[in-house]
């Protein structure tokens, strides 16, 4: 367990406070490892001030009892999270000296680092929220730019005798995305983020996503599907954006990928296991659609997986997420949004129980 | 040579009207090849009507004498090119049966279809305009995220055992677009659709093109540097699109190249000739740029080329322009054209002199 006093750049972040601060201040706690604080703080967590008293919890070396007894003698009003942070169990949640009543969660899901009860409890949460919804967006456009203009071929055309050359680049036949009909499974924050990336395309849009309103859909310009089905039959270009949940897990199968158009892509930037990958394999091996897949049932993708050799098909390695550059942004986010919480303001890309329970 | 009634879609096009039309006709001459023919127009030309009457030639087995003498004998008022209509010489423009008023071209650049001197004499000249450059822009973006996400190396992380996997994805130090300072070599029609494809992102642009006006950048929201070293200098992405003329001929050197800063992104859809390839390789041989290429020195590429080989390099086969499903919209727009012409009313596209000698 490692205090934190001051953590400039280059600086020792064992230095400690020693103290829980004095009781005109609020306490933080960090529960981060080396790899979040450099990339996420490059410029170092600020220090203590007359509002705010610091404890840094190196996580790589944090057993399950040194966690619990850090939250019960700091008492922390804040906690400062990551993906490296343990869990708040119920129990502790619930224990007599918890005190923690705002988790600024500096990643994504909160769904490994807290309970639903800390929902009941009335904790607030926040997330890296549109900060990182765009990157994962931005991947979306890529993997369908890249699919539509055939990208998996190109290095075998590059390489090709003239004669050749010229017929086998003409064979690519190259699609654009202006003015295609684009269908999102999903939509939450990265949906929304697609469209708003998509905007210049002038593609036509549609969703479906089990219980969202339609109005909520038409607020977005977004035309709302009737049904799974319509949705994977009437669009040239479908993004997997859904949530993982009992409901949507294996939920695009055989029947659904039947449904594709010939030419069509499909997309897949939300979570793996939404789709059924057995039968995703034998569509693709049909041939005519093309597949850009940032997911896997299992990640990393086996190596004896038969997606590794299909044709038309692009693999990234899990990298939709925040690029590494946008960390230092979501560290600067939730910095931001715990002076907001200090100063009693609204906190921004608040977490409720409902997003919480629709999370990917 | 082949004479065209009506070419309906599986219709033998060697249907011939045998006439020069009437006298209230109009008569278009068509130089196209089969294969221009059935992707930019699938539902095939129009008919001959009260307007128009119509002569195709199959330019596939078209040498310079039937081509003058199709000229001579028709006499057409317009003339419907294509990539392989064969030039019309200042010869023949000069020629006293020599009736064209509007040459409507399917596609790009006129220059190996008409002399300046063309101009000159008052003919009217369109191209597929905005219907090309976006699909150009759009490739630009495709090349643009595809590097900054370090595309080139997935295929080899996603086979990496878990261990090597984890570091591998780690060191790529993927990059997002937003937020990104962006310069435009280059400032044409297909600069200004990157422009607005870009919007969303919310990068800030700036753009040098020699002899472009202040003004003219700032209209588009774009920044003029005021020197092509300050573009390279300052820009984390640089993306080639100027026009091809003895003065940009090499222009991108060693000197330019070694501005770069690391990390950056270095795209070009323009033309290769533009840059300096030799200096291209042995700045990407000394590392930390990440370069995405679509035009060549000489195309195809030679298959001995070192760029064939080179870490963080993306090479697509020339194939930035119209998409095969762009080809009927191009196809549509110049009969829109032909009409317009008919009408009286003014064209769209319009190529002049300026936009002739600076096309690439």
């Amino acid at each position: 367990m490692r205090n934190l006093h001051v953590a400039n750049p280059g600086q020792d972040r064992s230095h400690a406070s020693g103290t829980n601060g004095t009781s005109d201040q609020k306490r933080i706690l960090v529960g981060l490892g080396d790899a979040e604080l450099d990339t996420f703080f490059p410029a170092g967590l600020p220090g203590d001030d007359e509002r705010l008293c610091w404890k840094v919890l190196d996580t790589k070396h944090l057993d399950d009892d040194s966690w619990v007894e850090a939250l019960r003698e700091f008492e922390p009003e804040i906690l400062l999270s990551g993906w490296s942070t343990p869990k708040l169990t119920e129990e502790i949640i619930d224990s007599p000296w918890f005190k923690v009543k705002y988790c600024c969660h500096l990643t994504g899901s909160v769904r490994n680092t807290l309970p639903a009860r800390a929902f009941e409890k009335g904790m607030l949460v926040t997330n890296w929220g549109r900060l990182a919804s765009t990157p994962v967006a931005e991947h979306a456009l890529l993997l369908t730019l890249a699919c539509l203009r055939r990208l998996p071929s190109w290095k075998t055309v590059m390489k090709l005798p003239l004669d050749e050359f010229i017929k086998e680049r003409a064979d690519l036949h190259t699609r654009t995305l202006i003015g295609k009909r684009v269908g999102l499974h999903g939509f939450g924050f990265v949906a929304r983020e697609i469209v708003r990336l998509l905007k210049p395309f002038e593609v036509e849009i549609s969703s479906y996503s089990a219980g969202v309103p339609t109005e909520f859909f038409r607020e977005h310009d977004v035309e709302p599907a009737d049904s799974i089905e319509e949705l994977f039959a009437n669009n040239e270009v479908i993004i997997e954006c859904e949530a993982l949940t009992p409901e949507t897990q294996g939920s695009v199968g055989a029947e659904l990928l039947d449904l594709l158009q010939p030419k069509s892509v499909f997309v897949n930037v939300g979570r793996g296991a939404v789709v059924d990958e057995d039968a995703l394999v034998k569509r693709i091996q049909r041939g005519d659609i093309r597949v850009g897949l940032d997911v896997y049932s299992e990640e990393p993708l086996p190596l004896d997986s038969q997606l590794h050799s299909l044709k038309d098909v692009l693999l990234s390695p899990h990298i939709a997420g925040p690029t590494e550059d946008v960390r230092p942004r979501c560290g600067l986010f939730a910095l931001e949004n715990i002076s907001r919480y200090l100063r009693d303001e609204p906190l921004k890309s608040q977490v409720d129980l409902v997003a919480y329970l629709r999370s990917t």
